[in-house]
């Protein structure tokens, strides 16, 4: 039988399709990754649209048998963790550790990820897609993350995750946009901050990430498309 | 008495800082704001930086009896009503509603937040500051805010509220922006779409978004101090 949770993605999963299935391998849940075809325009296609994410957006899950469509990575993440997992949001359980996986994940999408996701598009798409890189722009993004991260080498001094002593979705959220970030000639940014180096090789050597860590080749696919 | 709860922001509330306090005004909790001086910089000195927000930013909440400081507000948000009004977290309490507050709450920090602050940066800060707006950029931001609406005023035909059939945080959280953007000329794109629109009357009529406008001058104080 198949399996009753499909997320729809690319064939060569991107940032945020990877949250979601990260999410699905910590959690233990079966799942079918279905590939559509960015070129051809799968997902800006009407039914698309109507009946999966009208932002015309991978990832979307959908569960048949609580028959739940939802898009958003961050928002699929929490959901599937809220269901299988939650242990993953709420840490400790007291209402002070919820609030710090929640502050945690904020920062992720609001101070992290904008800035790790410029570099890596700059730093790897651009020259595999023969765009111009920013340098300028690429320095001053390099600069700000390093700022962000001496937060998180302060941080992981004090608790071994960015939110407690437990693991949580706070750092699983990060992993996506770093496994690609520490494949740029910035991954110093990490090397040289002994805590944020630490953090980064437990977590991706956790059995969800490295399976997840697959379906991510480094070139974004990129590469193998010149070659055709 | 001090009330145990502190939320440290400017006097003149930015966005950010109203999404707080319009969670805490939903909650009925009682909270003391301490309002900080960003000329001053108050907001970088480092004992700012070591206890309350090692990102230099406001709002931060502070809580006596728990002993808890938060930043982020959408993070301050969900605690607030974790701990105080969890139905607007929860919708109707099913696993699919909780889901669908957060997918909508997505939604606003990813689809909507970024186009309507830069308009309203454009459109209302750049012409009380000084400084050039640059045109062709609000023209493109406000092509694309019309395509989230458009989304909006589909969604809102088939619900009364974001998430569902009943309000919840993935509203809230979008009023203290949209309370700035329907002062620019652009106000339109909420007016023309009627399901939007009556979704924003019934939002800005509610007691607590009343009480927080009162604290969010249209001009964000800086006709004010022009005069000074
Ligand atoms: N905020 C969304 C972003 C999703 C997103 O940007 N997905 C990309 C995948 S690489 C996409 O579908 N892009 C297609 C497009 O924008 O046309 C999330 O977290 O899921
Ligand atoms: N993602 C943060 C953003 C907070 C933010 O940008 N706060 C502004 C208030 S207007 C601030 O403190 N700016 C000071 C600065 O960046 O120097 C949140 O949601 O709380």
């Amino acid at each position: 039988m198949a399996p009753a949770v499909k997320v729809y993605g690319w064939a060569v999963v991107s940032p945020f399709v990877a949250r979601a299935v990260l999410c699905l391998e910590e959690a233990g849940v079966e799942y079918e990754l279905v590939p559509l075809s960015r070129e051809a325009g799968d997902h800006r296609l009407p039914d698309f649209l109507a009946r999966k994410n009208p932002f015309g957006q991978v990832p979307v899950l959908q569960e048949a048998d609580d028959d739940l469509t939802l898009f958003e990575s961050r928002a699929i993440a929490r959901h599937v963790l809220r269901k299988h997992k939650p242990e993953l949001l709420t840490g400790d359980g007291s209402p002070g550790s919820a609030a710090m996986v929640d502050v945690w994940l904020e920062v992720e999408a609001q101070q992290h990820h904008p800035l790790a996701a410029a570099i890596v598009m700059q730093c790897i798409v651009s020259p595999l897609t023969g765009r111009a890189v920013d340098q300028a722009a690429v320095d001053e993004d390099v600069r700000k993350l390093g700022k962000v991260f001496d937060v998180y080498e302060a941080r992981l001094s004090a608790s071994r995750y960015l939110a407690g002593d437990s693991v949580s979705l706070a750092d699983l959220s990060h992993f996506p946009l770093m496994r690609y970030f520490m494949e740029t000639e910035h991954a110093a940014l990490v090397e040289e901050r002994p805590c944020v180096r630490a953090w980064w090789e437990e977590l991706r050597a956790r059995p969800a990430a490295r399976r997840v860590a697959e379906l991510m080749p480094p070139d974004f696919g990129l590469g193998k498309k010149a070659d055709q």
